[in-house]
């Protein structure tokens, strides 16, 4: 039996010079088996260095950004470390949705802290990325505690969110395609009224455009967004963060672009400009 | 009913500048509906690039490279398209491996003409890979007849053996882990037994090693091998490659990587190497 804590490595392969290694533990937090995946740059052999958090979108798990958006050459080059949890709590005694559905329950954690039967029992995500994952790897592995937080839609609503609730814990924040805004579209209605209740004032805790009003750091925010993304216009909507953070005078760089979709095509195309906006504030 | 050689887009997603794009369309060769993607650079439009066409591993489509290598930056920036057919003919009308195994069969074509019963009807990879799909791109796309060639495993022995058998048809050839003597490893005795028959002098018509001494055309090959490839000594046998192009005089430039395995993360970490390989013999 593995006791808390415990990490088994289950693969790892050479990239960039450096090491993608993918784990299994038992998270005490979300009380289940968790995977997750850690990109170890070359600069890693030779002590800690800061780590890149990263938060998936919904149906994702710890393989479709490592996978997929070729981040490792540039984090290789800056000697970051890349993270990269699972999107939930998993297995078959998490409960997942009801109707089989693929935006709520396994896959669609929405990085938060339910509160509401059954769901508060696994679905904690927030404590599991803000806490135990960070406290887990700064004593395993060569990660210090220089920490910044990135993702993508439903991940890109946990990177704001994680970074707004938790200031002085990360150094740096960015997001492609967040879900801004969760309390006012379908995806954040659907997951918020079973995982949080019906009772809206509960929602604002976890809403990056409310937390934007009283935020106790104003950590410069990168957002890129693609004019063609399908989910624009209903669930993402970063006209709202772009009107919260003008309203609380909180640094928003945010950047629209022509053509670009919702796929891990557009994701690729700005990682390296994210790679460096962590960078420069992880080096400071 | 679509007639032979209309092309019907099924995806295009905006990707570094350029446009990662998805085609279905009826394959003559094949006798079976074929699915391939295209990655246009930002200069096809202005006007038609030279291309790199790829060719996957076994169980492998379209989809994987494109998705996992993150080759368009560098293609964008040398303004080179990549073609990335499938890997054997497919539907339910084409005949697969009788046990279900993976590699035989569909995702197996092994980029050969077959002449056995019953595999002789469809599995014709290597003319449609060296003639109907780029006879199909350089009239109905921004797509010139500049070409290299290049692939994986498989792929990398397809790569092989459509540049060696074809002088003057490629400007650049190279290989990742390539199956480099299928006639003297168990993946490649169990295709061409069955695809090509028991009889092993038409073997050598579709094995590297037999080809390279007779090549008409001394193109240069470079080719990248992990050295913690779990398929490297059963089944890759660079060294018989390196022994053929040595009795020929054949220029090769073997690159042994300690510590990658046969996983795109390799790919991924030397495919920037192979476009400029390619971009030099493309704009020569």
């Amino acid at each position: 039996m593995e006791t808390s804590g415990s990490l088994v490595e289950i693969g790892a392969n050479r990239c960039f010079g450096g090491w993608h290694r993918r784990f299994r533990h038992h998270s005490a937090t979300l009380r289940c088996e968790m995977v997750f995946a850690v990109y170890l740059p070359p600069q890693a052999a030779d002590g800690p260095v800061p780590a890149l958090y990263w938060l998936s979108g919904l149906t994702c798990t710890d393989e479709n950004f490592m996978q997929k958006a070729g981040a490792q050459r540039v984090a290789a080059e800056l000697g970051i470390a890349i993270v990269a949890p699972d999107t939930s709590p998993r297995g078959a005694d998490v409960p997942g949705d009801p109707d089989g559905a693929w935006d709520f329950g396994h896959g669609a954690g929405f990085y938060l802290n339910a509160t509401q039967a059954p769901w508060a029992t696994h679905y904690r995500m927030h404590d599991y990325v803000v806490h135990e994952l960070p406290d887990l790897l700064e004593s395993r592995l060569p990660i210090d505690s220089r920490r910044a937080i990135s993702g993508h839609s439903m991940g890109g609503h946990g990177a704001l969110v994680c970074a707004l609730r938790n200031p002085g814990r990360y150094r740096s924040l960015s997001a492609f395609a967040p879900i801004s805004h969760p309390s006012a579209c379908p995806w954040g209605q659907k997951a918020f009224s079973r995982y949080l209740g019906e009772e809206r004032d509960a929602w604002r805790d976890w809403d990056a455009c409310e937390l934007i009003a009283m935020a106790r750091e104003r950590l410069p925010v990168l957002v890129d967004q693609g004019e063609a993304d399908g989910f624009l216009a209903e669930q993402l909507h970063p006209q709202a963060l772009r009107q919260a953070c003008a309203a609380a005078g909180h640094p928003l760089e945010l950047r629209l672009h022509s053509g670009y979709d919702h796929s891990y095509y557009f994701i690729a195309s700005f990682i390296e400009d994210h790679l460096r906006h962590h960078a420069t504030a992880l080096a400071a």
